[in-house]
């Protein structure tokens, strides 16, 4: 239970330290057994099926109509009403690098800690970035764009509705817009979206693909906002800015009403189950989501070495030593097994 | 071989017309035969297979050390050498969309009659876009960027390296980039490229995967630059910008020399058996590449429609109503036979 391992794996020279490199874990960790269990990301483990694609869907370029079908399934899926839109993304984090094209603000505060993109997205556009912890002073002074992830990431923090329209109608008093990353919703309280009370102005909701359904790889996300925003959106992605295996496997999965049920069913157990083994090993369980679970230790550090070292790959935060996140285990029993054992070991 | 029924497919509310578009032939034309022969494109007909992906290329956020993988793939394809570096994006357009905010240019030169949303993108970002068709006035006046498509789309057109270099010279010179779109050049003329001649800065020369290795649908393409320009891409782009299919499939299809010089081999054959075609139809061949043939006629639009009602959709011009451009057909005999059938009975 050595090591001071984690600072090395996060942050070299600034760069932003993103869960799932198991590039680096494996020069860390050289002498780890393979496969690693990645717990770093909150992608959920157990994919929705790709099954095999129409050729077309490789071979043509997407056609506008078929991005249409998976605009108009996701705005069912995700409760879109009139005045709002959706747009089609090719990921959410192509949507974090445009929103300081279209937003145009200058002085940002972001609601904290969270999901490090947004802040560095908007001060590479050159904008001024407040992180602020209280929901109150994201209005505050003369800010012109407010951020908030909602669930939050990492400790799974829910802002009310009302409480978010609040914000959004004040921002919008004077020109400033609201921006809601709801990355986790599905999975949690898809109730708590802001997307079905959009207002027709001043608030743009992303939503992510990839999490939910288990396949980041494909890259594909979506934008809700006024149709002036999200027509602007549109213009600056250009047409086939999402690939044609994402719009056929987006389409039909965003329709599977039964499959995204059971997962959440399947993701709530393990939640229940991960938090048992971790609670047990002593680590505290400060929040999350059934993707994620924050933990808190005074042995952080010991912990995500003694993990790297059994092969399982957490994610620490360099500006919150104590903390570690667990991405949740799939159905794989071994997989649970192998992570009992080294938190057993440990403990 | 009435109606003029080209008009209407195209450039609706001066949107730019594609092709491809077979949502729309098939309400111009609704008595036509399925399945649609599109020649519309100049997207290889025979794709590279795909095959069976490993299923973290879809559940994984793509890894960077993947992606380096690509790009170093990609780089010895098209003969990078230093002091270039290359950056893989999700498709040409994409770079397209994002080149007027990399290169601020506000005054751009094209060099026409061209692929269109070259002067589009930058429009939509406020230049002032001026078409010329002599090379010579690429650098004329107060140009801070400009854009040769080459070979060209649709006539085929090369300009010669040395010609480019020459512009390239002159434009940095006063601190303009020229910007060269190779989106044809694996088919037509490798030894063309401007890629293994290209200087550290001034000039940055885009490639597209898709349409050589018809996989138009996947979205991946390069852009070729001095490593400031290539670095300031890839931070606009931000982390997984490119999907992980195609990260896979484009490692792969890259270092498949045997495949692109059969592809090659093929389209070339293909070429001449379409040219001989439309010629004894009584088309005139203007130029091309291997991946399209421009063809011009006095009675183009009645070709169009004739084809049209045949199921054959090809690409009309707007701008240009007596030229028509070809695809290619694959290796589908029942294909190349309906096109002789609807083109001899025109002729």
């Amino acid at each position: 239970m050595l090591s001071a391992a984690a600072p090395e794996l996060s942050s070299p020279g600034g760069k932003i330290y993103h869960g799932g490199d198991l590039v680096s874990a494996r020069i860390l960790f050289p002498a780890a057994p393979e496969p690693w269990l990645d717990l770093s990301t909150g992608i959920n483990p157990e994919a929705y099926p790709v099954g095999s694609l129409a050729s077309s869907a490789w071979s043509r370029l997407p056609a506008p109509a078929d991005r249409e079908v998976l605009e108009r399934t996701a705005a069912a899926a995700y409760g879109v009403t009139l005045p709002a839109t959706i747009v089609a993304a090719p990921g959410t984090q192509a949507l974090l690098q445009l929103l300081p094209r279209l937003i145009l603000a200058r002085r940002v505060a972001i609601l904290g800690f969270t999901y490090q993109e947004h802040a560095a997205c908007w001060r590479a556009a050159g904008a001024s970035v407040r992180v602020v912890t209280d929901i109150e002073d994201l209005c505050a002074g003369d800010v012109d764009a407010a951020v908030v992830v909602n669930p939050n990431n990492p400790d799974g923090r829910i802002v009310a509705a009302a409480d978010l329209l609040g914000v959004a109608r004040s921002l919008s008093a004077r020109g400033g817009t609201l921006i809601v990353d709801e990355a986790f919703m599905d999975v949690v309280r898809p109730s708590a979206s802001l997307v079905p009370s959009l207002p027709g102005s001043g608030v743009i909701v992303l939503r992510s693909f990839g999490k939910t359904y288990g396949l980041a790889g494909l890259r594909l996300g979506f934008a809700v906002a006024g149709s002036d925003l999200a027509g602007h959106l549109r213009a600056m992605m250009g047409p086939w800015a999402v690939s044609g295996p994402a719009i056929s496997v987006g389409a039909r999965a965003l329709a599977d009403q039964d499959w995204l049920h059971g997962t959440i069913a399947r993701l709530e157990a393990a939640t229940a189950r991960l938090d048992e083994l971790v609670t047990a090993a002593g680590l505290e369980v400060l929040g999350g989501t059934s993707l994620f679970r924050l933990t808190s230790s005074p042995r952080a550090a010991g912990w995500f070495a003694r993990l790297g070292r059994a092969g399982i790959l957490v994610r620490p935060f360099p500006a919150q030593p104590g903390w570690l996140r667990f991405g949740i285990p799939g159905s794989d029993e071994a997989a649970w097994a192998r992570l009992s054992h080294a938190l057993a070991a440990g403990a």
